[in-house]
């Protein structure tokens, strides 16, 4: 072996085993919450051909890290997220399987560039895909899975905002035409920026704009903004969404939101935790290419890094851990480890109990404290 | 998104539920397993520069699929090995940690080339390295781990097979000098060639090749051989780790095993399973290069892919699931979910408990078959 620095690429680190403890735990609630409703865990590979992971006309493919594969001689890349990957599988594999078709997975993903708030290159996704419809029961169970998960790992308490992906669509194609470019008016009304709105002559959005926050309130201003009613599915859909869940979670809405929801339909959604400045968390209905058709769908996706370095699911390290002395019964130590505790075996007469981290070490009775 | 083509790259592959989670089963097993014996879980990255994942000069380094990472400008690869980032790791971060320090792992490592054994390109890597140590006592724990976390997991009968790295370096600087060279010493030895043996004119090594087989009758072909005392030591060695787990596993000698020992120093240990014609496993004892000097270590690495593709893990996957007809009660169904059931909810009246794999549906006092 060569020497190895100790530098790693810029955005990729190592886990120590207090952190890497911690995100396996929260891994395994999260994963375990989504399998207790139904999602099938489903592994697809680090790696799969550019074209299948994301198109170039979009954030999802400049954002890839690419290598030419000398087997196949294609190019390759290394997933940057892996619902795209859980959608291939659905439409592919899984093609001929029964609707609705639950499937959740849990894995690294990577970037080509971390961003200012992120800057992890490697991190941890966990999330869950409904395949095979968007519709309002099916978004409901979505959110209702993501919050026992989030719940399930200790994360919380957590805000979920709502948002319409469609709304400028339904209501610029309907009672609100307006000649600016849409995408300019969607942008403006991401941005919130009351004075292009009324600049790009969309002054009769401006509503919109207030109907943002506390989830009742912004939905009575939206439903009061709604005098031709074209947005009334749309509204009654978020009720339903929201009735099981309003007494567990804070819910926002916040219907102009765009940002990461490029794909979503009709409905999405972004799960917040105090003191942490982007989403935990999105999801949504979207829809997954077939051929010329589309298959519809809702998920969610999780990161939990964050959490996991603020101290999700972190343990105490020398709790539970037990030194044993040379000579020790191995028979005894093996009944420790089957009762939960983490024994340390001496090698040698210098090995020390609390050195190595022990908070107990075991007597000729039992335990004691270190 | 675009369309999605349903080829994988040659030698990557998607899991789905039954497979995948069978291997997070499986996973969990083997490394609760050892961090019950106090191996702490750390998780390096996926990628990192290529220089310290493997030299050139061996296999290690020409396995290794590469890219350029367009921020640091740097050659990176992607893992092909976890045993060499937890090297890094305990000589770097842990460089102050108390020694002995026990570490383990579990996550995906990817190669450049498939064999004609193994035609997966990623597989799970599995296992434990205990650094700062690679005495009797250390490789005598690091076996015993390693069985207790295959037994665990629910893997065997199995097979261990020592090996002596260095058996030739003590019988040719010691008792048994050769005129031909050593590296084709050990190959012939490695492909027990008697007739080869003959022909460089070490005949006297032939008596090695018969000392293979069942341990016990090994170990007296062995000492019968050694009529100098210089393999005394390891004879008594090999003994001492062989006592704790005689009567739980199958063990064989083989002193002049080479393949997969390249790194190993003075002993080595393969894991067969009936049916398995590639080891499963393999360890023993090494040194990381810390500078100019070294550490000295132990561990082992498990490859569970093929034993999971055969069925290890697997379980009923509608034992177990129920389905929730529309208009359930939410109460039940979350109390179903907390006894560990899988429940399925219907979000249509076109939803069918068969047909949606649900072994039971819930009724009117409680599951029924479906």
């Amino acid at each position: 072996m060569t020497k190895a620095p100790a530098l790693l690429p810029e955005g990729l680190r190592d886990r120590l085993p207090r952190q890497a403890e911690a995100a396996s735990r929260v891994t395994r609630a999260l994963v375990d919450a989504m399998r207790a409703h139904g999602y099938g865990r489903v592994s697809p590979p680090l790696a799969e051909f550019r074209e299948t992971l994301g198109s170039d006309d979009d954030r999802s493919g400049r954002d890839l890290l690419r290598f030419t594969d000398p087997v196949s001689q294609r190019t390759l890349a290394l997933r940057p997220d892996i619902t795209r990957q859980v959608g291939r599988i659905a439409t592919s594999l899984l093609a001929a399987s029964p609707r609705p078709l639950r499937l959740c997975y849990a894995g690294q993903v990577v970037k080509l560039r971390a961003s200012q708030l992120r800057p992890a290159r490697e991190m941890l996704q966990v999330g869950a895909e409904l395949i095979g419809s968007d519709s309002v029961a099916a978004a409901r169970e979505i959110v209702t899975v993501a919050i026992d998960a989030l719940e399930a790992a200790g994360i919380g308490p957590v805000t979920i905002d709502f948002t319409l992906p469609d709304v400028v669509d339904l209501l610029a194609f309907g009672p609100l035409p307006v000649t600016a470019d849409l995408q300019q008016l969607r942008d403006e009304l991401d941005a919130k920026d009351a004075g292009a709105l009324a600049r790009i002559g969309a002054g009769a959005y401006l509503p919109l704009l207030r109907a943002t926050g506390p989830f009742d309130r912004a939905i009575t201003d939206l439903r009061a903004f709604d005098t031709s009613g074209v947005l009334g599915g749309r509204i009654d859909a978020l009720e339903a969404i929201a009735a099981p869940i309003r007494d567990r979670v804070t819910l926002t809405l916040d219907p102009t939101e765009r940002h990461g929801f490029a794909y979503q339909s009709w409905f999405g959604f972004q799960i917040f935790v105090p003191g942490q400045g982007d989403a935990v968390g999105r999801g949504g209905a979207y829809a997954i290419p077939v051929g010329e058709a589309e298959e519809a769908a809702v998920g969610f996706s999780l990161y939990p890094d964050p959490l996991i370095d603020a101290g999700l699911g972190a343990e105490d390290m020398a709790e539970r851990r037990i030194f044993l002395p040379l000579g020790h019964d191995a028979a005894v130590a093996a009944s420790l480890r089957a009762d939960g505790w983490r024994t340390v075996a001496a090698l040698t007469d210098a090995d020390d109990a609390t050195r190595l981290g022990c908070a107990y070490v075991l007597g000729a009775d039992g335990p004691v404290e270190a």
